[in-house]
C-alpha cells in the first residue's frame, strides 16, 4: 500500500495544489472511498472565490459531488467490500440536537457538511463515516454517478413540493440545479416550463427538451396563465436566488400551490404576502437531501431520467483541477464539470 | 307578515343609517334568516373606516358573523325548518373557476363574500343562499353562536398548520383573531406562547390563561429558545400584519416550522428566505374557512373551548349599532362587540 496519495488542496486567493498526502487509511467506523469522478459545484465554486476561507481555511481537500469504490473498510463496519461501487452522502449530523431529535439530521444544528467542514472527494482515497454511504448497481457509469448528489439535492426539492404526476411546474431559473429540478420534476410526470434570463441557459434547456420562458422577453405570469387556462402553476421552483425570481414566484402561482424555496437568499428580498394569504400559497424550505432521496437520485441516473450526457459538459483529470475551475467560472454554457479522480 | 323591517345600512363617511326597508323574502335556492346577533368584524371596521367604500358602495347593509333562525324556506330547498338555529358561512363561490374545480371554492377567483359583496346581517332577516347555512344544536346560547364565524377562521388556520398535542406554538399578535386562534390552538392541545405589545391586549391575554410575551420589552427568540430548550416554536401564527412580526415569525421557528399566514401584509414586508432554506420552514397562507372548519368551531363554542364571556366585550342593540362601532373605534380594551338584532 501506497504512503502517500495525490490530493488537491485550497490554498486560496483562486489556487489549488495538487500534491502528495499521506495516504488515507479508515479508523473505527470509516470507510475508505477510491474516488472516480467528483462534480464542480457551485459552493466549492464559492470556495474558489474566497467566499468561504473562514470555513474552509487553507489546507482544505473540497469536493462532494463524486463516485466511487470501496477501498478499505474500518473497524467495526460491515456490509461492504473492497470494490463496490458506492456514492458519499455528504452530511454528518449531530444526533443530539433538537432537530435531529425531530427528526431532522439532515439539518440538523450542527451538521458537519463533508468536503466543506471536513476534508473531502478531490484527492485519491476519501475517508468517510460508513453511515454516510449509498451503494450503487454494478453496471453505473461512474461518471453519470457523480452527479447523484446534485440530483439528490433537486429529488429533496420535488419530494418536499408533493408534486403529482400532470401538474404545472414552474422553474425559476435555468443554472444546474434548476435544470436538474425541472428534469427531475419532468421526470415525476410534471409538465414543466423553466423560466431563465441567460441565453444560453435557455439554449440548454431548449436542447434538454424543456419549454423556455425569457421573462426579460415575455410577460411570464401572462403566459403560464395562458398555458394553464387561468389557473396557473401547481408547483414553482424558485432557484433564482433574485428579487424578480421571488416577485415571479407568488405571481404565477395557482390556488394552493406549492413554491419551494431551492435558491439560497442571502440578502431578505421583499415578498408578495398578501398572495400567500389570499390565495393560500404555500412556501417550502428545501436543503440538501435525505437518504430516500440518494435512493431515488441512483434510480434516475441508471434510468435515464437525467440526461447525464447533456448535463456533464467537461471532465478533466485531478492534476489539472486548476484549470478546470478556471474554465467552468468563465464559461457562459457549462453546466456540470467533472474532476476525474481516479482511474 | 310585516312589509318591512329595521335594517342598518352602510352610508359612508363612518355613518350608518337605522331604517326600515322592504322585508325579506327567500327566493328559489335561499333561506331567510332571522338574525339574534351580529358581531363586529375588523373588516367592518374598514368599511366603517371608508376603507372599502369602492367595493360595497353607500347602499349596503353590511355584517356576516352572526347567529339566527330559519324564517322561511324558498322554492326547492329542503332539510331547513322555520325556527332551527343556523349561522351563515358567507361565501358565496364561482364555482366554474379553477381554484373551485381544484376543490378549494372557499378561496374561489371571483368570491361573493357575503355581507360585503352583498347585504349581509345588520337586519331582522338575512335572505342567503341555503348552501351557506350551518345547523346549530338547540340549546347553544345564539351571543356566542355569533363568534362562530371568527372562530371557524382560527379553526382554519389551526388546521391548515396540521398542529399536533404537545407541540409549541407562538401566536404573534393578540387581537380579537390572534386570541381566538391562541384560544383554538390551546383547545387543540399546543403550548401557546402569545406575543403582543400593547398592554391592554396582553391583560387580556393574560386573562385568557396565556403565557404571553411583550416582545418590545423582551427579546421573543431567547424566550422561545429558553422555553423549548432550544428548539424552538413547532407552529407559529403570524396575526400581526406588521413587518416585527414578519421578522420575528421566522426567528421563534423551529427546524421545520410550519408558519401560518393569517394577517394581511398589504405592504410586501423583508422576509429572511435564508431561514426557510435553512430550517426548512414552512409558510402556509390560510384564509377564511371551509366547512369543516365551521362544524369544529360550532363544536369548540358548545364545549366551551373559547371563553366566549371574556371574548364578547359589549353587546349593543341595532339601533345603537352608530354608538357600537364609535365606541369600538376607540376602545383599548375591547375585543368582541355584537349587535344584537333581534328578539
Amino acid at each position: 500500500m501506497a504512503d502517500t496519495q495525490t490530493a488537491a488542496i485550497y490554498r486560496g486567493n483562486k489556487t489549488f495544489e495538487v500534491t502528495q498526502v499521506p495516504a488515507a487509511r479508515p479508523g473505527p467506523g470509516e470507510v475508505g472511498v477510491r474516488v472516480a469522478y467528483c462534480g464542480i459545484c457551485g459552493t466549492d465554486m464559492h470556495v474558489f472565490h474566497g467566499n468561504m476561507d473562514a470555513r474552509v481555511g487553507f489546507e482544505r481537500i473540497i469536493g462532494h459531488e463524486m463516485s466511487g469504490t470501496v477501498d478499505a473498510v474500518g473497524e467495526g463496519v460491515s456490509g461492504f467490500a473492497p470494490g463496490e461501487k458506492v456514492v458519499v452522502r455528504p452530511l454528518d449530523p449531530d444526533l443530539t440536537c433538537p432537530a435531529s431529535k425531530a427528526g431532522y439530521p439532515h439539518i440538523s444544528h450542527n451538521l458537519k457538511f463533508l468536503g466543506l467542514d471536513t476534508n473531502g472527494a478531490m484527492q485519491e482515497v476519501w475517508v468517510v463515516p460508513a453511515h454516510t454511504l449509498h451503494k450503487l448497481p454494478d453496471d453505473i457509469r461512474m461518471d453519470h454517478a457523480a452527479l447523484i448528489e446534485p440530483v439528490a439535492v433537486a429529488c429533496h426539492d420535488v419530494r418536499l413540493a408533493e408534486l403529482q404526476a400532470g401538474e404545472d411546474v414552474v422553474v425559476i431559473g435555468g443554472g444546474p440545479i434548476g435544470v436538474l429540478v425541472a428534469m427531475v420534476a419532468r421526470d415525476a410526470g410534471g409538465k414543466v416550463v423553466l423560466s431563465e434570463v441567460n441565453p444560453h441557459r435557455l439554449a440548454i434547456a431548449q436542447k434538454l427538451g424543456f419549454e423556455t420562458v425569457n421573462p426579460a422577453e415575455v410577460d411570464l405570469k401572462a403566459e403560464i396563465d395562458t398555458r394553464t387556462g387561468g389557473k396557473g402553476a401547481d408547483v414553482v421552483f424558485e432557484v433564482s436566488g433574485t428579487q424578480p425570481g421571488v416577485d415571479a414566484m407568488t405571481a404565477v402561482a395557482a390556488t394552493r400551490a406549492r413554491i419551494v424555496m431551492v435558491a439560497i437568499h442571502a440578502q431578505k428580498p421583499l415578498i408578495d404576502l398578501f398572495q400567500f394569504f389570499w390565495r393560500e400559497l404555500k412556501l417550502i424550505g428545501a436543503r440538501v437531501y435525505e437518504p430516500e432521496d440518494y435512493e431515488k437520485a441512483i434510480g434516475i441516473i441508471v434510468s435515464g431520467g437525467v440526461d447525464a450526457e447533456t448535463v456533464i459538459t467537461d471532465i478533466a483529470p485531478l492534476e489539472d483541477i486548476q484549470k478546470a475551475f478556471e474554465e467552468l467560472d468563465r464559461s457562459p454554457t457549462a453546466l456540470k464539470s467533472l474532476i476525474k479522480v481516479g482511474g
